[in-house]
């Protein structure tokens, strides 16, 4: 009894030593890891290449729509620049991306009365048809939702203007959820109604806030004949307040609006890609990205070209400081997010053909607002892991690690091998500008832009240093 | 033995019960708070009146420096704006308060030879005396502290304009803890250079960005008697950068400013206050409060007219919700936090006098940015208890609290009875506009500031729920 006892208590005894010496030799590992990051955002924020990159990007190059001429300056600014970084490898890789042009008009007017006419902000959605030469005028159907379309049925639409008028609902708190709850409106919202007959489709632009900004995005017409697509254009927050309230007045009031974008063949684009090789397992790579195409009515300062810059920057850190990974980095700068993936896709099939093994793909694509944590698309356990990495952000106040999904780009990556991250900034200005004219270099904040490109390298710091573990 | 163990094992029955039974009252209470929590956000975001109130104190009124008529115009509104909230009682408190007047001219430029001159934006720091009717023209000294001055001497620096450019240091997260590592410039600069023999003060403004704006904000004499103070301004980080390296070229560079602002005797002013009477315990107060006061530069949108609307919103969601609180609510709008603290003073100096019984005070006062958290000035027991309600403000990304100073309005109220609370926004883009001329309605994002408003609002009510616990 006494000597089953004494085992008892060794044996706790071991275990108290096991549990002491891994704290203790996790302990120092920690404080290592923690000096390192505390020089990553010494570098971000002192010595750091995003913002100056961005005001390049934004105000020499500006808004770069897939197939545009801007489109290619970006591509070949981006790969000058990791150029100079002297990393080991940057390489454009091909893809074939849609091309369409916004033309040289687009305007509307609503309608009250003969001669009494209120002019609106609208934009054409990208990838809309135009309307015909002289426009489209008709009278108008406001619904909120494709239900009501059901409901309203086709005797009523056809020959009409389908006005979807759902707004970002105010009082959900993570405005990327608002979003996603009407965004439908826009991305299906001609193709739905025009199987009612109707005539154009105008949507209420995604933002909260009350402004004269329209804001445009992806329209898709599936496999609708072209005969029997229709025109679709996005109008302002007011605007659309606007005309609902016109249409309570008088539900004869029409609208008039006028467009000339227009559809061309596919182009050859690229995704541009700079990586540092790892010294210790340079088969692992580690991808960190953004999108570098955007919309066509600002510069696509916070859509992307905050995370272009940002993971340039990761790059630059490393150099920087010196520091040699043990895995390889590599920054993926993708074209076409915003009208097609294709550059996505393309990335992800060449890396399944190639037999590459991508252990960890970081994107930033909401903007460069203060950043406040990661969203993991992985599995729970290797999620529950990762999150034990929130105590190296919280002196940065960017700890909050959630899970769900990550980003577009990436996502065509996805697998059971892979840990997939966005990175996630705060969201509350970010649909004013998403889209829109005023998605301008003024709108980003240098201190903000940097936080978060200090975010994005440390977290790709700590998979190098330790990869993902089962 | 066996009843020994039986009984054993009933008292660890029991106190698995005592557990279940206390989790489960816990977790239905729990769920009230939520909903109603839920409640206070859904009123802020979708029906509250922040955002307006907070147009026309900016636009309508604007800036509002103590002792000036749109001071006296913003306590005139403020108390009719409680007063339609129908709330039970609503009075101003007098309190004595400094007036400073700008004047009608500020101007500077760098002399680099005779009839080349470069023109700085500068401004007079609150509470500087004048410059001569002509200006002053001298040599420039410049340091970036004290020990520095020290160093130099009185025998350079007599007749001389000291220039302190100590930059806010950018690496520094918390942009409060930067703030703090540079104000001192400010507020004792002309103070102690004078007693060099310096003829006038120009300090960098305290602002991480490069750019045109310089900012205020009070200096202090002392007992330097009036014939020995020097006329002390600021002025812009760029104009900072650019007179440096003038320096640095030149070291007998030239500076010439002049400035005509001037110090009255003090003026009768009030802080406004409105309360609600709690149902159960009239007599635990719990406070919420801004400052009403602000810098004469911009509108004082951020500074203080965020915290002000924020605190007027706590009462107005109480009102729309129809809640009745336990605990008297009282907000407060402070007058004099920028140049004398006396509306804080006064009213603490009152509380105590009248024996009031303040178990809480929350403040906002650090912009009207998207709240992170709160900061707690209180015993760590207090807080300890305190920082269980994170789990509130988590679905809302307001859950930090953090054990701090809180704010300085209600800093006078310091006792071991009481909790001071700061409001915590996301500070990066703060300083851009602090006590500067772009500190208007346009810095202010619609939702941040409800955000912050429903964060209050919640805090207040969970104080209110449950009291202070020991």
């Amino acid at each position: 009894m006494l000597q089953n006892n004494f085992l008892k208590m060794n044996r706790k005894n071991f275990f108290v030593i096991i549990i002491l010496l891994t704290t203790f030799s996790f302990g120092q590992n920690q404080i290592i890891q923690q000096k390192f990051i505390q020089k990553i955002y010494n570098v971000a924020l002192n010595d750091g290449k995003s913002y100056n990159w961005l005001d390049h990007l934004s105000n020499q190059i500006g808004g770069r729509l897939s197939g545009s001429l801007n489109a290619e300056r970006a591509i070949q600014w981006s790969r000058e620049e990791l150029n100079l970084l002297k990393i080991d490898n940057v390489y454009l890789q091909p893809v074939m991306v849609p091309k369409w042009v916004r033309g040289t008009f687009e305007y509307a007017r609503i309608i009250t009365g003969p001669g009494k006419t209120m002019n609106v902000p609208i934009c054409a959605l990208g990838g809309s048809i135009a309307t015909p030469n002289l426009g489209i005028e008709a009278e108008v159907v406001e619904v909120k939702n494709f239900d009501e379309l059901e409901k309203i049925g086709k005797k009523q639409i056809n020959g009409k203007i389908v006005f979807f008028n759902r707004k970002m609902p105010d009082t959900i708190i993570n405005p990327l959820k608002a979003y996603k709850k009407t965004v439908d409106q826009r991305t299906k919202g001609a193709s739905i109604a025009s199987k009612y007959g109707a005539v154009g489709v105008i949507v209420r632009s995604m933002n909260f806030r009350l402004d004269d900004f329209p804001h445009t995005g992806s329209t898709y017409y599936g496999n609708i004949p072209n005969k029997d697509r229709i025109p679709a254009a996005a109008i302002s927050t007011n605007g659309a307040e606007l005309l609902s309230s016109m249409l309570s007045i008088n539900p004869k009031t029409t609208f008039y609006f006028k467009q000339n974008c227009k559809n061309y063949p596919e182009v050859l684009s690229h995704n541009v890609i700079g990586e540092i090789k790892g010294s210790e397992f340079p088969n692992e790579i580690i991808l960190v990205g953004g999108h570098l195409d955007s919309w066509d009515l600002g510069d696509g300062s916070h859509d992307d070209g905050a995370g272009v810059v940002q993971s340039m920057e990761v790059l630059n850190i490393f150099k920087t400081l010196n520091y040699k990974p043990k895995r390889t980095i590599r920054v993926v700068l993708f074209m076409n997010e915003e009208n097609g993936l294709k550059g996505g896709k393309e990335y992800a099939e060449r890396a399944r053909l190639n037999n590459e093994n991508h252990i960890f793909a970081l994107e930033s694509d909401l903007g460069g607002f203060t950043p406040r944590g990661f969203s993991f698309e992985t599995s729970k356990k290797k999620f529950l892991k990762l999150k034990n990495w929130e105590k190296f952000f919280k002196p940065y106040l960017s700890d909050n690690f959630i899970f769900g999904t990550s980003a577009p780009d990436i996502g065509p990556l996805k697998s059971d091998n892979i840990v997939l991250v966005g990175l996630r900034p705060d969201l509350q200005r970010y649909f004013e500008y998403h889209h829109a004219a005023n998605d301008r270099f003024d709108a980003i904040n240098k201190r903000e832009l940097e936080l978060g490109a200090a975010a994005m390298t440390s977290l790709v710091y700590l998979v190098d240093q330790f990869g993902i573990q089962d």
